[in-house]
Parts: C-alpha cells; sequence; structure tokens
C-alpha cells in the first residue's frame, strides 16, 4: 500500500493539495534521519569557501563552555604575551618599578604588566615612563577594553540563552485514535521556567522507490497551538483521508522509510524570546498499535499537582481499528 | 444542569467543537486552584534530578532581591577568601608593600588584596613580586572580569525586566448581556508604562463527577484584543450556545467547582516585548447576577482624562434574564 | 445627518458589527484630545499609591537626557559624599598617603579616595589600611561595579532605542475616492533607517449628544500594512456603508467633534524590534473636500529618486461627489 | 501585448483586486533599478534637515569596521588630549609623580594620565594632588564608563549583529509550471547558522507607458513561507490569469521594464531575532524559457546529505507551453 500513499502525495503535490517541499528541494537523499534526535540537520553545504560558510557570533555563543574558555584564557595568554614582546623591545628603561632588569624576570614582569593593562587593573607598582611605554599601553588599555566587551559580552549571551531541553516521548505511537488511527507523540518541559503558547509542526517524508527519491509533505495536527505546556502535550497527527499516511502499513515501513519530523516553537516567559526544537521518529522507534497511557497526577501536602516526567511516553497495547 | 454542560463539554471534545486539552493533559486533578490568584501554577514535575529541572539564569532573575544581592556578597566574600588563602600559601614575600608579614594582618592584606584584583581597582599599594602570585592575580583580574560580567549583566536584565502587575477586579460577574447572559471580568494597568495589543485567552475547567475527572475548554471571548489599555477593559465571554457554560446554575457551583484561568499577554512599549500575565477565578469571588458600574472619568484642569483605578471592579445588583 | 451616523454606531455596537470599545470603556470624555498629535494619551490613572504606579526603568529610559545625566552626577557625587564621610570616621590612620591630615584637605582626599575606588580607577596613592578602611573600599568597588552595570546599561538602552519619528501630513482630507469620499492621511519617515512591515490602524470616536458621552469605533483602511516605508504611505479609511462617518457632513463637525486615532506599527531593521507610533487628527486638521498631490521624484544623477519630505500633505481642492 | 497587462494592473488597482501601492506612492519614477541587488533601496530623502534624518545609533551599527574602530581610536585621542589640557592648564603641581615639570614631557604625562583615568587602568605612578586635578579626573572616570559603556555595547552589538547574506540565484527564470509558466528564482543560507520560518513576498514595477509612470503589484507565490531552508528554496510566481505578467513576452521586456523585487523574513535562531533581506531582478537577468536543475546532493561517509550551493541557480533551456 505504500505506492498509492505516495502515489497521493505525488498527486498531491500537483495539485497542491499537500503542502510539498518545504525547504528540502525535493532532491535526492540516503535513508539516513535529515534531523537527528537531538534536533540538529545533517544537511551540509559546501561550495561556498570557508568565510563565507562561518558565522562567528554563532560558533561562539554554540561551541561547548569547555572550549569557549579555553579560547578565553589563551586569547588571554597570548595577547599578553605579544604585548609583554613590544614592552620587552622597547626596553626595561621605559618602565618604571622594574628591579631585574636581565633575562626572564624582566620578561616576566612585562607580561604581568601587560596583564595587569588589559584588565585595567594597573596595580602600579611597574608603570610605564616616557612616550613609546605610554603609547603602547593606553592602546593595550583600549584594546583591553573592547575586546573584554565582546568576550563578556559573549559569556553573558551564553549564559542567558535558552538551554531548554524538551522530553520527547521515546517512541511515537500509531494509535487507534476516533474511528481512524493516528500519528502521536508526547513532549514536556522538564524546567521551571514557563514556556508559552507552544505551536508544533510535523512533516513526514517517505521514499518513492519509483520516482528513487525521498519525498516530504507537512501533515496536519489535531492542535497545533497550546496556550502553556504545564505537564505533557501529546502531539496527534490523524490519518484520516487528507493525511499521506493513509493506508500504510507496519508491512511497508521498511520501503516507504518514513521519518517524522516535529517542529516546536514556544515563548519562553524569562528570556522573553521565541525558542524552536526539533526531533524526528524514524521506523524503530514508532510502534504500531499502541497508546499512551492517561497522565496520571498526584497531590502533594500543598495541593500541587505533581507530574512525573519520568513516565512521559508510557503506553500499552491498543488495536487498531484496521 | 451540570451535567448536561458538562455532558456539552465531553461530547464536543470528541468531535473537535470544544477546544480542549490545552496543555494541561486532562488528568486527574483535585479541586485545588490550577493557576494561583498571582499567575503561578500550581503544576510541579518530578521525576527529573534537579540538574535536569533547574534553569540557573531564570532562577537568577526571579528570584528576590534580597536573595539575588546575598549571593553576589556571599560569592563576592567566598572568591576573594578563595583566593586570599592561595597568596597566603604563595607567602608574603611574593607581594610588595605588606608591612606586617604575620598572622591575621598579613591575611587581611592578602585578603583586601584579592578584592582590590578582582573588582580591578588594583590601588597598588599592595602588588605582587614575581611568578607565582603575579600569575594567580592575572588569573583573577580575568576572572573577575568575567565573573562580574555576568552578575552586572543579570542586575541589570533584573532591573530592566517587565514589573507590571495587572489589577483585576476583585469579583468576575455573571451578568446579563444582551439577551443571555455573560462571565466578565475587569483588568486595568497600574503603572505609567504604556501597553500595546492587548491580547485576552480564557480557560474554563471544570469537575465532572461522572469520569471523576477534571476536564478543560478554551472559552471565546466578545473581544480578544485591544489596541491600548488607557483605562480599564471588561473582559467578556457571553454564554451562547458554544459556550460550555450554557445551563449552568449558582447551584451547580459547588459541585462543578468551575475555574476560570485567564492569560493576557501585550506588548510593552518601554521594553520592546511581549509580557503574559495570567490569574483565575474559583467560585467564592464569582457574583451571579451583578453587573459592573459604568466607567467614571473626571477631567481636571489640564483637560486630562482621570481614571479612578480603585474603583475598578465595583459592580451593583442585575436581574439575569433567566 | 450626525445623529444617522451616531445612530449607525449604536446600532451596531450592539449587533457587534463596529468594534467599539478599545480599551477606552465608553466612559464620559471631555471634548479634549484623546491623543495628542505626539502621540502621548491624555488618561491618567490615579487612586494606586505612587510606588505602585511608578515604573523606574520605563522613567529613567524615557526622560530627558539632561534629566538623566543630572541624575547620574548627582547621584555620583552623593554616594561619594557619603563614602567621604565613612572614611572620614575611620579615620586617617586608616589611609596611606594622606599628607595633611586636617580639615578640609583630608576630607577631599577621603572623597576624591572614594570617587577612585567607586570607578575602579585605583591610582593608589591614597589606599587604605587596616581592616576597616579597607573593607569600607572593598564594599564600595563592587558597589561601584554593580551600580554602574545599571547606569551604564540604561544608558546604552536609551541611545540605542528607536528614535524615530514619523512625520505625518499636517491636515488630514475628506477626499474624493471612487465613486465615494474617503478620509485621507500622509506618513513619511524622515529617518535614514529601514522601515519594515507597516500597520496602521485607526479608531474614530465622537460625542454623541443623546447618551451624553463619547462613543469609539475601529475603522477599516483601505490597506492596513505595506511592506516597506520609502517613501510616503496614504492611509486612506474609506467612507462607505460601513463606515461610521457615512453622511456626516462638515456641518456636523463641531458637534460630533470627531478624533481620528492613528496608530502605526513597523519593525525597525536597524534594532530588530517593532515600535509604534500615535497621532490623532481633530476638526481643524481635517479638510473637507480636498486631495493630496501626486508625490512628485526626482531623479539625481546616481539615479536616486529624490523625495522632498517637506512637500508632506500638500493637497489641492477638490469636489466631493456628494 | 505589455499594454493589455498593464492595463490589467490599472483596472485591477481601481477594482482592488490588485494590491498595489506597497508603500511606493505610485510616483514617477526612472527605469533605474528601486531596489539594488544587494538590497538597499534607491529612494533618497531630502526636504528635512540633517539633524532629523540622522539616526546614530544606525550609522554606528551599519558603518564598515574600518571606519567605526578610527572613530573609537581618533575620539579615545581627542578626549585624551583635551583632559592632558586641562590637567596641563591645572599646572605640574597638581600631580604627584610628576618628574620633568617642564615643556612636552609634562604634557606628555598629562595626556598619558588622561588615558589611564579614562580606561580606568590608574596605575598611580602619577596621581592627582588637590581639589582641582582631583575633581577633573574623578569626573574623567565617570565619563570614561558613561562613554566606553557606550562604545562597548556599541560593538557588541555590531559583533552579535545578523551577518548572514542570502545567495540568490543569478538568473531567474520564466519556466514552464504545470500547463503554464512560472517567475522562479532560487535563494540559499551560506552561513551555519539556522534560519527558520522563511517567509517570502515579491512586488513587481512595471513602465506604463500611457500613464508615463511606473505601477507597482505584489504578486502571489506558489508558497510564502517554508519551516527551514536547509538547501535551497525555489520562490515560484505562477503566471496565472491573477498575475498581472500574464500574457507579457520576452518582445515586451524593454518596454514594461520590469523589476521583480523580492523581500525574505526569516528567524534566526541564534540571535533570536527576524531578519530580513531584499534583492531585485531586472530583465538582463531574466531567463525566457529554462528550468532550474534538480538540486543534487551527494551522501558522505558520515550521511550527511552534501549540497553544493555553488551550483545554485543552474538552469537548462527548456520550452515554455506558449
Amino acid at each position: 500500500m505504500v505506492k498509492e500513499a505516495i502515489q497521493y502525495i505525488r498527486e498531491n503535490y500537483r495539485t497542491r493539495k499537500v503542502d510539498a517541499d518545504p525547504g528540502f528541494g525535493l532532491g535526492q537523499m540516503s535513508g539516513a534521519r535529515f534531523i537527528g534526535k537531538d534536533g540538529r540537520s545533517n544537511a551540509q553545504r559546501v561550495g561556498v569557501p570557508i568565510w563565507e560558510r562561518i558565522d562567528i557570533f554563532h560558533s561562539l555563543i554554540n561551541m561547548s563552555w569547555t572550549k569557549f574558555l579555553t579560547i578565553v584564557m589563551v586569547g588571554y595568554l597570548v595577547v599578553n604575551f605579544l604585548f609583554a614582546c613590544i614592552y620587552w623591545l622597547i626596553g626595561a628603561d621605559a618602565m618604571a618599578g622594574i628591579e631585574q632588569v636581565e633575562g626572564f624576570s624582566w620578561f616576566a614582569d612585562a607580561y604581568f604588566f601587560s596583564a595587569q593593562t588589559l584588565t585595567t587593573v594597573g596595580y602600579g607598582r611597574i608603570s610605564p615612563v616616557g612616550f613609546a611605554s605610554s603609547s603602547v599601553a593606553a592602546f593595550e588599555s583600549l584594546l583591553g577594553l573592547l575586546g573584554f566587551a565582546v568576550f563578556t559580552g559573549l559569556l553573558y549571551g551564553r549564559f542567558s540563552k535558552p538551554n531548554s531541553k524538551l522530553i520527547y516521548s521515546p517512541s511515537a505511537l500509531i494509535a487507534p485514535y476516533r474511528e481512524i488511527t493516528a500519528f502521536m507523540l508526547q513532549v514536556a518541559n522538564p524546567k521551571m521556567n514557563e514556556l508559552i503558547e507552544i505551536e508544533a509542526m510535523m512533516i513526514v517524508s517517505m521514499f518513492d522507490k519509483k520516482q528513487n527519491k525521498r519525498i516530504y509533505a507537512t501533515v496536519s495536527l489535531e492542535r497545533d497551538k497550546i496556550l502553556f505546556l504545564s505537564f505533557s502535550w501529546t502531539i496527534v497527527h490523524p490519518i484520516d483521508e487528507n493525511s499521506p499516511l493513509v493506508g500504510l502499513t507496519v508491512a511497508d515501513m521498511p520501503e516507504a522509510d518514513p521519518e517524522f519530523m516535529v517542529i516546536i516553537k514556544a515563548f519562553d516567559e524569562t528570556r522573553s524570546q521565541h525558542i524552536f526544537w526539533r526531533t524526528s521518529y524514524k521506523y524503530p522507534e514508532i510502534v504500531w498499535g499502541a497508546k499512551f497511557l492517561p497522565m496520571s497526577l498526584t497531590i502533594n501536602e500543598k495541593g500541587q499537582s505533581l507530574y512525573d516526567i519520568s513516565k512521559l511516553g508510557s503506553y500499552t497495547e491498543a488495536k487498531l481499528p484496521y
């Protein structure tokens, strides 16, 4: 039956009933996951030089903390080293407060003077005398202010950026739904920050053997927006006559190799900004003939409703209508 | 008649006419207030470890000023203490300007030197000499810059975050409205900042004895958006044939135990960001057979219209049509 | 004919065809302008204590530069004075580098030491000795960092906030429009920054003698959104059968005393944020029987289209269809 | 046939079927490009004084790095010079630590003391003594904090602002599309940052010989929004019976001199803000009778789909249906 379903998309794509081509270009693709479980796209762009592809701000905001702090530390050491060399070249006569003007000791003094200038701590035990070293020091303190503006800004940007990771049900289900079936998954927010106006979108991609390429369709959801995500949200795509999945059976899975891509958008109240998440489900994570267990809340002594997020996605067997 | 109303929601939920399940999961809940008067949800998520639940930025932005400033002070004292210990271990020989190299006095000097380094004030009466103490001081001043970047950023974030508290009418009314009745409440903005494009949404939750669980429905409003909130806004849910409340009487209140959750969204012109408020009304705050008094404005000598916000929610008795 | 028009609004208000009550509460109002030419509302809220009404961030961002800088200067002087008093009380023995320990000279030294600590400049000619003065100085430098975080943040916030002032046509016109008439005004952006996705909304308020109160209606526009505002935009409200103004003549103006409130929203590309403007037109600024002159562009040697903004709102007499 | 097409727009403009006048004012314009390939508008506004036209923040954020850093450097040098003059006027007696009180050497000391104060580095080898110089220094360090707040804020603003440049197909095509033809172009994002919810709008402008002016119309797109831009997006305007281009042939190009203006909007996930791009296509860049080659992806050893962006816009000849 996979052929009929795919035929359906193809026909509808021509007649514009199905909303195909969502930025994927309808190109050839392997059966590999297009969007990883963690939301990263497996798409790579080549053919442009690295300096047109790179986005330094993006990299510095999204790299690991280890990498970021290493860059800050190494940068600090290197810039101090470069200025230390300049002070060393100008000579110890241009510095007041140097005790030993020879060898490593004097270079170390130049180095730490540089650090004291760059951070504007400026103890003054060592201080520049004369035009040359004073000019360099005046420039270095300006550079320190400008450079730390960027790095402390980035640090705060990293610290304040949304770190919410949604929790998804490990499996998506093909569950009975009214008289028909539906594709269902569950999401929850483990974080204590409030998510508001949560929206979901779903795109399904299937392999079309005849055309020897992957095809794509945005599918409709029972609800595509909720006001807030207090506990969990069951996202439901009813497999009705308008669904590209209509007629598909579990036996068609290996051939069609469907990927359900889920995009979720919410407003983070604390940060006053929109956040997006992405994930995907492929065949082995899709359970046919099951339904999610109803959410079980317990009430504590303060009258609060407790929801055990570790039970998200628990399901039980359920007979499909056909 | 509560049964009919609840039956209505249940039926409509199946036929998708009523917009149920707004993120509440349709789970069992006590009769406790779901959203507090101050907008806090009573939902708690358990079953995830604390480090996955915590959102440090959210906590530091939303905690009380007392707590935040205590954290800053204690952190400052502790970090200085730790660095003082390091300088103390390196020894007084590595510091210029120390007068007494023994006992408490030398530790205090190390401590205050640390504070002068961390804040980059760097008087220089005491200053590091030699590789070990200079290196530690160079690192400490870097740490000071990075650390204060986060905390001064948080301080400004806390200072500039929206602090608008909407004022709600103490009671919501079941009032006569055209030929039928309507659920009405009033809101006003006591602050001098301008709120623009105010939107309201309302969710009603009632207890369904038969199913032994709470059910939820988003209800329609006469107006769900106004352009600005100059004086007050009366939010009106007409109890027409599409309302889940149709047919409910005051006698049904204890059994149905309805909670009216109100979500309001506005654009804060000064901060260029959206703000959300939430509140709720439960039975004792809902007055049957009353109407709000018309807003009374007085004109002052400058021609300005004065609105007395303390009169918000004043009402008088009114006969309901049935 | 004013009665018919007002009757129309009143009827439509009841039958919900006209979109009344846009946050004004339908209360009694004087004939004074509700929104000033500069967009300030003449609404004032009373009946709440000042500390619930004030929004410090809003005040500090929107006050004049003179006032803001005065607050910064006076605050700086006062905080330094307070700390100077503390150092003075602790005594000159607790300070190294004091030359004259008596009278004004020592107080001045304490004062400038305080300034050097608060700004973290820390020359160190004067420096704290001993526990008491060192502790105060350590606290003052922390306070300086935190305090300047707020004030330099505010300074940048003020500097970067949108300063676009739209230019409006001095007069609005009742102009011939197809077979009927229309209310028209023009806006332009004199600034070099690009405004995108400009939206306009219009509310008309008229005095209803019978009810002895002002009534309000949001009116429809020929276009309510344009993609960008390169030259000028003529905002047009067609006075068709759905307009509350239908049937009104120039003779009705004094009695109806209409106020046309215009709200404009745009996205400022440079600041990545939405901006709102408001203005209003009252009778003497509304010209009956005129039309705007077509926009005249000149092309310069670089092929650029030059638009003379000083001609915005130029109009000529035009016969109305009735 | 150009006349028919233009007649169509004119008629529809009157009957409001075509969405004309998108902020261009329908004025006379040369055949010059209205929006450059790089998205800059060729519109210039004159007739307002420079101080009402300038937007300092906009200028400082968008100027070249060379210009910005030159302004910072020159500003730093000039401010230090001015303060050096003040210290010089007050005299060397008011400074501790001056060795040579005559000539250039003393002025240089005053100059570098100023730099050390402005940046708050404050070594203290030279330090103010007495009321006059101490007051000026206290004021200068305050000024330094405030001034650097603005410039380091601007620096971070420049560093973090979106730098995405979309890549457009060099040519737009008039391609066969179902039974009719369509205007097509392609866009891709060469940067590694993720663009979400990409929207496109298209405005066509043509010269109307009869009226001797340019006319404008917003045209419909097959899709005007995609969820994300993984590879490339083919933006398609079907030339159906509602298109103002219907009936136009390649022979009409010189006379009609059409300009296709494309506005693209997306949400930049890293920066949590909307970005806008603009470009345009004029006749020589519009190829009649061609179609884009299908996007060719290669799969690398990690299973990633590689898309060669340098092939964007590759096309082959294609016979048009008429």
